[in-house]
C-alpha cells in the first residue's frame, strides 16, 4: 500500500466531483483516513455540503474494511465535521469552515533582533547554572518524594521548602522566619502581585517606592488601584524620615540592603526610621531582599526583617542567586499576613510545581545552594574588579560607584553624555541601560532628582566568553 | 572552648546587671556572636536601650580578639539592631522590640483531618506517577538545555513545548494547533483567569456555563466582574440551542468531550450550534478538555477547538494524564487572541519553570507520555470495570452512567438518599461528593433541574492498596 489514496479513491471521489487525495498519516488505517478526511474538509478540499461517497464503495476503492470507512465517519459525525441524514448519507457540515492559509508571524519577541553583547540588569551568569547539581537534587526530591506530592497541594508551598527556607534565610539573612510564615511564589512579581491584592482589600490606598527602582513594579502597583508616591533616594539610601509627611500611605517597598539601582546600604538610623513609621502608623515594609547574598568587601548586612517581623515582609528569590528560569521566590509574612494571602494566592491557583520545590528543598539542605552562591560571590568579586581595574585604564574620570555587592555598578558619566554613551554602545553590539531609565519623579514629588547621567551595567550576565568583548565595548564608549 | 559563653561572659555582663547567655552557634566566632546577640534582642533578654559592655572587656571576658566584638557590633548597628553614639557607647535600639513567643499553631489546611479513602473528584492516581521516565526526560532536557533556558523567557512558554503540543494535540485530539498559538499556564484555572481578564478587557459581561459543573470555577469568573448564566444540561449534554436566546453572553464554558460531573458527551449537532452561535454573535467557546485522553469503549471523540480554531480556546492539562503536582497546562487560542493573553500573562509575570516545561516536552516527544497515557486508560478501564460489576453484585438497583470515559463514574441513586450516603461513607472513612455539590442553580434561570440523587465516584485515585477498601465502603453503603 502507497502513501496515498488518490489513485485508489479516484472512483468513489467521482461521485461527488472531486479528487479525493488522501495521505494516509498516522497509526492505523482508521486514524489515518480521520485525519485525512478532517485535513480536507479543514484546508476546503471538501466543501460544505459536499456528500461523502457511501461508505460501501469508498472501503472498496481504499481496498479496506467497511466499517473502517463507517467508524471513520462515524468518529466525524460525532465531531461534528460530518452530518448523517437518514436517506440523504453523509455529507461535510456548513460550519466546518476551511482555515485560514496564512499563518501568523513569529511574535514580536521572538522576532526582536538581538544585541551581541548584554550588561542588561535583571539576569545572573545563565552560564553557570549547577545543571550536574540540580539535576542530583532533582533525582532524590522525586525519588524519595510521598505520593501526595504529586497531587495538588498547600498553595502556600510544600511544607519541606518552606521549612528548609525558613533555616537558610534565619542563617544567611538574618530573617526571623518559622516555616508556617514562608509563602513560596513564582516570583518576585507574583509575590507583589498577591501583596497588592491584599493591600487594597485592607483598604490601603498607596505604596511608596523609591524614586529609583523598576517601572514594572510601580506598574504592576497602579493597575491594582494603588497610588505610588516617590520616596526620595539620595547618599545614604532612601529617604525614610520623608515617611513620617505622607499622607495615606499604608505601605513602602523598599531595597534596604542594596538600594537598586543606585547600590547605596541603607544608614543604619534610616533603617530604625523605617520600622518605627511602620509602628506607629500600623504601615508594612515591603523589603525586596533581591541580591542580598552577594556581598563583596564584607558580610552581607541582615534583612530589616529580622528588627521587626510583624511589620516587615521580606521577599527574596533564587532569580539571580540561582536563575529566572526556575520561578521560585518566596516571601516571609508577618503572622496576621498568613491567611489573607494564602486566600489570594488559593483563589488563582497560582502555585508552582511541587517537584521543582521539592528540588530546591533538597538543593538548600544539600549544601549545594551555599556552595553555588559562595563560587559565585568569588566570580561575581573578581568581575566586578576587573569593570573597576579596566575603567580605571581606560577612562579613569569615570567613577565607579555603589557597594562592591550584587550583579551591577553605577558608573557615573560627565553631565549630558548618558544617552549618547547608550546609543554607542548599542552601535557596538552592546545592550546596556542608563540611569534615567530608573528615574521615577511624578509631578506631585515636590522635588527634582539630581541630573546624574550614568550607566547601570551589570557585570556578572555575560558569559566567559562574552566577558572580554563586552568589557571592550563598555570602555571602549567611555568618555 | 564550650558551647555556652555564660560563664566567661559573666564579668562583663555585669556591667549591665544581666546574665549574658550566649549560646555559640554556626560558624566562627563573629557570626556566633552575632546570633546570639541577635536571638538575645529578639526574646527580649537584652531590652532596648540597655547598654552593652565596652568591645574590649567583652572580648577579655569571652577570651577572644576584640576585633571580633567590635566588628559583631558594627554589623548590628548596621542591622538596626544595636545604636552606637560618640560618648555613650552602644545600646539596644528602641525598636528591637521582642518577638511574640506563642508560636501560630499550624495552618487550619494542615490541621484538617483526613479520610483513609478518598473517591473525590479532580485527582489521578498519584502513585503511578512515571518518576523514573520523568527524570530521564528532566536530565536529557537540563543538559541540552540552551544557556537562555534559564533566563527569564516568553511569556507565552518555551518554543519547545509549545511545538511538541501543538504537534500531540493535533494527532491526540484533532486540534488545529500552530505552536504560535499554544500558551502554557500552570493550570486550567489559570488559563481561564487569563481569558476572564481579557474577555473583561473586550467589554464581554457575561460567561455562560453548565448548569453542572465546579463552582470554583463560576466564582473565578465572578470574580473578575463576569455574570455566570447557567446552560442547561439534559442527557444529550448541554443546551447550546439556548444559546441564542440570552442576552449578552460573549462565551460560553463548556466540556463537550465529557461533561464534568454527569459524563456525557456533547451531541454533534450541539456542537455544530455552539460554533454557529459563536460566529453568528462573535462569542468564544472556551473548550475544558479535562480529561479527553481517557475514552475506554471507543477512540476519544475529537476536540470542538477543530471545527473552528478561530471561534474556540482550547484548555488542556497534565493535571489528569500526569499529576495535579506539576502544574502544567495549556491553552491553544484563536489568533486574535494571542497577543492579549501575552499581554495579560507578561504583565503579571505569571510563568512556568523553563526546566519543567523543557522535561514535559522531553517526556512527550520521546513518547513517554503516550506510553503512560496508554497505560493509564487499561487501568483506569479495569478499575472502572470492577466498579461496575461490585455495584451490580451488591447494589442492583443503583445505575451506573456517565461514559466509559475519565476518571470518574456517577452512580444514581433513589430520590432523597444522596445527603445520607455521602455521610455514611464519611462515617466508614470514605470521602465522595454528592451531585448537588455540582448542580448550579440560579433564581433567574427560570428552569429547575431534575432532582437526580447520585455520586459522583473518583475510581482512578485510590492508590492500588486502596482500591480494594475504598470499594468495599461504597458498597457497603449503598441503599
Amino acid at each position: 500500500m502507497t502513501d496515498s489514496w488518490s489513485n485508489s479513491a479516484h472512483n468513489a471521489s467521482h461521485e461527488f466531483g472531486i479528487d479525493l487525495h488522501l495521505d494516509r498519516k498516522g497509526p492505523g488505517l482508521r486514524t489515518g483516513l480521520i485525519e485525512a478526511l478532517r485535513e480536507a474538509v479543514r484546508t476546503g478540499r471538501l466543501t460544505p455540503g459536499t456528500r461523502l461517497p457511501p461508505s460501501r464503495s469508498l472501503a472498496a476503492d481504499l481496498g479496506i474494511a467497511r466499517n473502517t470507512v463507517a467508524d471513520a465517519y462515524a468518529e466525524l459525525v460525532a465531531e461534528g465535521w460530518l452530518v448523517a441524514k437518514q436517506g440523504s448519507g453523509t455529507r461535510v457540515a456548513q460550519r466546518a469552515e476551511p482555515r485560514k492559509t496564512s499563518p501568523a508571524g513569529p511574535p514580536a519577541n521572538l522576532a526582536r533582533s538581538r544585541a551581541t553583547y548584554s550588561m542588561l540588569t535583571g539576569t545572573p551568569n545563565l552560564a553557570e547554572f549547577p545543571r550536574k547539581q540540580w539535576l542530583t537534587a532533582a533525582r532524590r526530591a522525586v525519588t524519595a518524594a510521598p505520593h501526595e506530592a504529586f497531587g495538588i497541594g498547600d498553595a502556600l508551598g510544600r511544607m519541606e521548602l518552606r521549612t528548609v527556607l525558613a533555616d537558610y534565610l534565619a542563617r544567611a539573612r538574618g530573617v526571623y522566619a518559622a516555616p508556617e510564615r514562608v509563602v513560596i511564589c513564582s516570583g518576585f512579581r507574583h509575590g507583589l502581585t498577591l501583596m497588592a491584592q491584599v493591600l487594597r482589600a485592607r483598604q490601603v490606598r498607596a505604596v511608596s517606592v523609591e524614586s529609583y527602582g523598576l517601572d514594572i513594579y510601580r506598574d504592576l502597583l497602579t493597575s491594582t488601584g494603588l497610588r505610588v508616591p516617590p520616596l526620595y533616594v539620595d547618599e545614604h539610601g532612601t529617604r525614610t524620615e520623608d515617611l513620617a509627611g505622607m499622607r495615606g500611605v499604608g505601605a513602602v517597598l523598599m531595597t534596604p540592603a542594596h538600594q537598586f539601582p543606585t547600590g547605596i546600604a541603607l544608614r543604619p538610623d534610616r533603617r530604625a526610621v523605617a520600622v518605627d513609621w511602620a509602628r506607629s502608623t500600623g504601615g508594612l515594609i515591603l523589603e525586596d531582599d533581591y541580591d542580598g547574598e552577594f556581598r563583596y568587601d564584607r558580610q552581607p548586612v541582615g534583612a530589616l526583617q529580622g528588627l521587626d517581623p510583624e511589620r516587615v515582609v521580606y521577599l527574596g528569590t533564587s532569580s539571580k542567586s540561582l536563575a529566572p528560569g526556575l520561578r521560585l521566590a518566596w516571601m516571609v509574612l508577618p503572622e496576621d499576613l498568613v491567611p489573607e494571602i494564602a486566600a489570594a494566592k488559593g483563589h488563582a491557583d497560582w502555585m508552582s510545581s511541587s517537584l521543582e520545590q521539592l528540588t530546591l528543598a533538597e538543593f538548600i539542605a544539600s549544601g549545594s545552594y551555599d556552595r553555588h552562591v559562595r563560587a559565585m560571590r568569588l566570580r561575581y568579586r573578581r568581575r566586578r574588579d576587573q569593570l573597576v581595574a579596566a575603567l580605571a585604564r581606560t577612562a579613569p574620570s569615570v567613577h565607579v560607584t555603589g557597594m562592591a555587592a550584587g550583579l551591577h555598578a553605577l558608573l557615573e558619566l560627565p553631565r549630558g553624555t548618558e544617552r549618547s554613551v547608550v546609543q554607542a554602545a548599542a552601535r557596538r553590539g552592546l545592550a546596556v541601560e542608563g540611569m534615567s531609565a530608573f528615574r521615577y519623579e511624578t509631578a506631585d514629588s515636590g522635588w527634582r532628582l539630581p541630573e546624574q547621567d550614568a550607566l547601570v551595567v551589570n557585570y556578572a550576565s555575560p558569559s566567559d566568553s562574552a566577558w572580554a568583548g563586552a568589557l571592550d565595548a563598555l570602555c571602549a564608549v567611555m568618555p
